[in-house]
């Protein structure tokens, strides 16, 4: 089996949100699709370790915010590669709220959904959620995951169901550029962003932090 | 509710192929994602009315050819407008096998499940499958749902989830240009697939075909 087969399918980048009594949470997610036109409904694909999915089973509702291609890429690793647990992720992204649910402002579109099925599978529950209310935000190009791995050069984490271990991506690295390890380039150590600025990594201030997850200069590993 | 938030979500181009008591057949699909990664799953959305939906529940296996950018389009028309109940999709389409299913020679890659779980809702079947096989059959770009769209200007079949009924479609379409009617456009009247070559579309020879669709030139209306 070829696991790079999966990297086949189309996705876009969204976050899903909800409620934690009365806090704003959520998480980064690449697996949304509607499943029913009338009435609508759409399904998302959340990690039991996401602690998304256990607000979600509490308020029974989620919003979907389609990012852009010119949303902020900084929200994706806000909402990816950290827990709600324990901090407010919205701290310092824009939400507004639409049908009741906080959304991210600075997304393209959003879909606010009310859960009415749920499947469990080993790692991640489907919900399926009744759309409720959905708007447009602003006009531009939605993100696909293709633009986040090729253009933003970002990885999945690990609690993405796109997620491919460490292994298979170093081996597909090594195949496409076997003088990676000798070339200076810097990656950081958190959610695999490649820095490839003109301005060499070295001589980039101290207070530059991750693009994508915000993790400091210091997270960055030369490979 | 603007249900026009609907369409920024991404998809893939798909075939979800299975046998047919030894006769190979399938629909096209948007709705495929991968659920898990450690057991692979991988979930598709497929209306009731379609007869793959019948064939999966018989058969309890699925595959999901990815379409690429350079697949025949005209795949898309055979396995989307047209049903497997009376004819064979497959006919003039190359299959081979791969973990004993049929699936699309000229797709990009393909991915064979096992059915461990569906979901029902009212006018679609949800089924989560684990992965037996995957592979590459060729490099190519996985065609996005947005390139069908806008590079070869095709639409949703009514079964599929992001069907949106003719008034929606046609009140953006006179959003975006009020001259649609009298510019001599050409519509495929089955499939949406909009022509325009440089040959004025009453030129084209008698045997002209829906590159998506493989309707006849009688099945264009002006509009």
């Amino acid at each position: 089996m070829d696991k790079n087969a999966f990297r086949q399918l189309s996705y876009g980048v969204y976050v899903v949100s909800t409620w934690d009594k009365g806090r704003a949470t959520g998480c980064t997610a690449n697996s949304a699709m509607q499943i029913t036109s009338d009435p609508a409904t759409v399904a998302v694909s959340i990690n039991h370790d996401n602690y998304t999915n256990q607000c979600i089973r509490e308020t029974g509702k989620f919003a979907v915010s389609v990012l852009g291609e010119h949303s902020d890429p900084g929200i994706i690793g806000t909402f990816g590669f950290r827990s709600g647990r324990d901090q407010n992720k919205f701290d310092g992204v824009e939400q507004v709220v639409k049908g009741y649910l906080p959304v991210v402002a600075d997304a393209c579109a959003y879909i606010v959904c009310e859960v009415i099925d749920r499947m469990e599978t080993s790692s991640h529950t489907v919900f399926l959620g009744r759309v409720t209310d959905a708007g447009i935000l602003k006009k531009d190009e939605p993100m696909t995951y293709a633009y986040y791995h090729n253009v933003i050069k970002g990885k999945s984490p690990k609690n993405a169901p796109t997620y491919i271990a460490e292994e298979s991506a170093a081996a597909e690295g090594a195949a496409g550029s076997t003088a990676a390890a000798s070339s200076g380039r810097y990656v950081c150590s958190v959610c695999g962003y490649v820095y490839e600025g003109d301005v060499p990594f070295e001589e980039l201030p101290e207070d530059y932090r991750c693009p994508v997850c915000k993790q400091p200069k210091s997270a960055f590993v030369e490979g």
